[in-house]
């Protein structure tokens, strides 16, 4: 039935062999790996503005060279990245980069600032997709956390049922909108070339009064947040067809022009159209109904920005189970992320990522506005770390023209820093946080790296000289009756041993005599001892009955303890019965060193 | 840690032989198994007088005569409980008496319908409690579930205790309830005596125009739910002093005769000072005020009715465990409920009483004033029942002076019969629930009583011709890798048997290759077989070898899974490992008919 249900929900289980067919085309990888990227066009010029409108409406002519800045550092933040996928085309990117050449504790900076980074991203997409459903349909506002949670719930399975599966199904709306951007913008510089707009609006170079270089750092600093999820594609190398190396530059350059396109088309006709920002309706949208009016295409744009703003989460599924397969193969965090699921998938990553998106929205209320800076920065750590390690690797190399690249790296790791620094500094307030997660994910990390070294120290055995040693046998049959169960284990036990004792624990004289009569009457061949409990506990005289049998046995004998049990027919007939042996299992389990078998007797009604 | 929690909540464990220490006298017995019948008085009068008062105040006379009736029944019922106390002095009550007078279905509805009373009654007694309690402060008064939940837990671990530790607290709250009123009926009386009560109330036998007969008997059988509590004593039997059956007897009638004084003083206080029923006071709360004024008199009186009814509850928790355990020895109720727990008393009963009357006050939302009509029939079922079963016995057995006897359970049958008709048919709409409660629970009655039949029939072996037989074994081993948890498991394996067997299931060519290598090297004497699983389960290809071993030698050899297992040294770094042992066990437990046996190997850190 489960495994039914299971079936229809991510469909039928894959071979390993088809993994191959699993992996993403250059054109499915740049809708699954870009959506988040790309979904930042649709508020990062209006983060700009936003801060700009402090200094008054004179000061948005910033917004030009300002985008112009963002521009430039997404130019090095590719070139930057399209450097590491070559060097390391295995995948893996800050995370990787910053191990293998800032040392352990600088990677899993990276990796868990990422790790915060990708749950966030779910958190705040879905809560974004919820808030454009509820714009349009406000009778279900109160019912904002569960529409956020079925959103969660939605790409959750989808993506359990594979990616190439999820990159089909999610490549339209990725594609619908980038179409619709490029038709905005082309139409809009058409109607401005054409002298359909004369908005009064500052000429770029008139003299501020009030601006301040914080104010424009802050300014720079908020429209770079358009960059994140730049970082999307050289993790997930591995999940690109071969030549994944070739492929998945291919798709960062492709990414990166569509980007930069739209973010400074839109900066553009933001300021050509003299557009305010207005909390009550999107830059974006303001340009679509200058542009288009308020009509079908108007609605369309809306639409499908709502939509890849919700489907931004995806870009986290897909390199979220990716990162966590890294650092689990590294030891850091839980096995479990690297077991491939039915569908090829790393599907506890993809669990866990759902489980503690949903965890947040509902801590959060829906209300996840607040954790935009701390994703912001949770993407420049990372950032800052992996070319920083690229810089170190050209010093250590210095392969041929190491000299360009080691410049490439210098530049974006120190506008990177000062980007990371000036989040810090000017949002502080609502970027701590980090700082308290973070040292926390790395002393889990930590643990659990030590936690197996231990483990696998203990384990590990010499093959050139620990073998098996054998010894004799003694095992113990605790009996709450004669029956047929009890026959059976005894059977198995006299087959494999003549070493064999019936233990009974009775409550009163009377009952332990009639017991002594039967087994006498029955006469099985073994010996039945018989334990007195004053207190009316079964498991205690027992568990001190193999204590003494230990004391006496242990260094000649294996101890096995024998628990016959009954199997009902069904399994909430299970509560009819006395967990005796059950309760017995775990005791011994946690307490005792012996062997532990169970005789199924399986009743047929 | 938890076992400590345990000790300080309920006390020390008891041995067995401790029990007759926690058997009751006469007096804490009166108190415990009173407090239902006696916290009536509280409320009985009133119940008459609002039916009353549908025909006007001049029916209010009617009280007297409907009083007299009602301590006439009192009467009979206490002859009657009187006789099956002395019949049945092992105890049981209307469950054993109708079982074995008039067969198992009549008395599995007797116990049935007093066990969903016994419910009813800790739920209706707590959420009165509480009412007292939020009538006092009524800033609480959002919190009324809470407080009813506190109420039941704090009864629960009280009686958890034990019975003696409980009936020393709750006795005093008794007993000073049974002073309070007869000081308030004595002081009522000489008031009215020395003239000091004036009231201008109608004449008894003054003609009523508007009475009806209907209305006179719903009357009475309001009255009547003052009786509710009267079985209790014979219910109980077991958990007096010896001689167990004098005690109760001599109990019973001590709570008749102070149940019969109290209730026909307040009805009679009631009608001289000319009461009306008032929905924001209650008719004692009126009584006392008129007799005492509203000094601290009148608020010890009220504060100690408020105790009492909340209190009327622990009578269920006296009788539930036992009437629960009687049903368990007869195999209708699951075996738990025959368990004594380590203060000796049926800690199952106890618990489980507590749970669903705490389930019924978060679902009445702790509006339980609904539930009191069904809990009057829930009573009168079994009272009817228990008589006609006394009228069978003496019928059947005939022992000197039956016929005295026989007139008394007739007349007492009759009676209860009548009033369980009057409360159907004047008050169908609140208790047709019982009529779909009552055949659910006598249906799991005998379900369960079947499963055990089938169950034992099953288990059970002839000792003169059923023997163990020897067999053969075959060891299956199933290994990861190479370890030191291996290699004990092997070493146990080895000892058993020479027929040992290793299995790996590895996901590709290159891993499987080298395992075999890996194992050629090391060569413990046992052979190697691998696994290719296509689907990356390991649990799968397992299953399907086993079946090929168990088709080869099921008929010669016992089969035993011998599942390697190391044991983390916290509970919680259980999850840093895969957890396919625990899988492996439970597919095999459910699905093969093979002897699983665990070797646990400790990790020191």
């Amino acid at each position: 039935m489960i495994n039914r249900f299971k079936r229809l929900l991510i469909g039928r289980p894959m071979k390993s062999a088809e993994i191959e067919g699993e992996k993403l085309s250059k054109l499915k990888a740049l809708a699954v790996l870009s959506s988040d990227a790309l979904s930042s066009v649709a508020y990062g010029t209006e983060q700009i503005l936003i801060v700009l409108m402090v200094a008054g409406f004179t000061a948005v002519w910033y917004s030009i060279p300002i985008s112009i800045a963002v521009l430039g550092l997404l130019f090095i933040l590719i070139l930057s990245y399209r450097q590491t996928i070559f060097t390391y085309p295995a995948g893996g990117g800050a995370y990787i980069v910053a191990k293998d050449n800032l040392g352990v504790s600088s990677g899993l900076l990276a990796g868990g600032s990422l790790l915060i980074d990708y749950l966030l991203t779910v958190a705040v997409s879905s809560s974004a997709g919820t808030d454009a459903i509820t714009s349009a349909f406000p009778s279900l506002h109160d019912h904002r956390v569960l529409i956020a949670l079925m959103m969660i719930l939605f790409l959750t399975i989808m993506n359990l049922r594979g990616i190439t599966e999820s990159a089909s199904v999610l490549a339209i709306p990725v594609y619908l909108f980038v179409a619709a951007i490029f038709l905005l913008i082309l139409s809009g510089v058409i109607k401005y070339a054409t002298g359909g707009i004369h908005a009064d609006v500052p000429e770029i170079g008139t003299v501020v009064n009030n601006i301040s270089l914080f104010l424009l750092l802050k300014a720079f600093s908020s429209g770079c947040s358009a960059l994140t999820g730049v970082e999307a594609v050289s993790n997930a190398i591995p999940n690109f067809r071969k030549p994944a190396d070739r492929n998945a530059a291919a798709t960062l350059i492709m990414m990166g022009s569509l980007l930069g396109i739209m973010f400074i088309g839109i900066s553009l006709l933001a300021y050509w159209y003299g557009i305010k920002p207005n909390p009550k309706e999107t830059v974006v949208s303001q340009i679509a109904a200058i542009t288009f009016g308020r009509g079908i295409f108007y609605y369309i744009i809306q639409g499908i920005t709502a939509l890849i703003l919700f489907l931004a989460a995806n870009t986290a599924y897909a390199a979220f189970p990716l990162l966590a397969f890294m650092l689990a193969k590294d030891k850091y965090m839980p096995n479990m992320f690297m077991v491939r699921g039915d569908r090829l998938g790393f599907s506890n990553g993809i669990i866990v990522l759902g489980l503690f998106s949903a965890v947040l929205v509902i801590a959060s209320k829906g209300e996840t506005e607040n954790l935009i800076p701390l994703y912001a920065v949770g993407v420049f750590i990372p950032f800052t770390l992996s070319q920083l390690g690229m810089m170190v690797y050209w010093l250590k190399r210095r392969p041929p023209r190491w000299g360009s690249r080691f410049l490439v790296n210098t530049i974006g790791m120190l506008t990177t820093l000062v980007i990371t620094l000036i989040f810090i500094f000017t949002k502080f307030s609502q970027v701590w946080l980090v700082f308290l997660f973070l040292p926390v994910v790395i002393f889990i990390f930590y643990y659990i790296h030590q936690h197996y070294m231990n483990t696998a120290d203990q384990l590990r055995i010499n093959v050139q000289t620990d073998q098996p040693h054998l010894k004799g046998s003694t095992i113990v049959v605790p009996v709450a009756g004669i029956t047929r169960v009890v026959m059976n284990s005894l059977s198995y036990a006299l087959s494999l041993t003549d070493n064999v004792v019936a233990v009974y624990v009775g409550f009163d004289d009377e009952g332990i005599e009639r017991m002594e009569k039967k087994w006498e009457e029955w006469n099985p061949g073994v010996r039945l001892i018989t334990l007195r409990s004053s207190y009316r506990s079964i498991i205690k005289p027992l568990l001190k009955f193999i204590d003494t049998i230990e004391w006496k046995t242990a260094e000649t004998d294996h101890i096995t303890v024998l628990i016959p049990q009954f199997i009902t027919k069904h399994w909430w007939q299970h509560i009819l019965h006395n967990q005796t042996s059950l309760l017995l299992r775990a005791y011994l389990f946690n307490q005792k060193h012996v062997v532990i078998a169970t005789v199924p007797y399986r009743l047929q009604r």
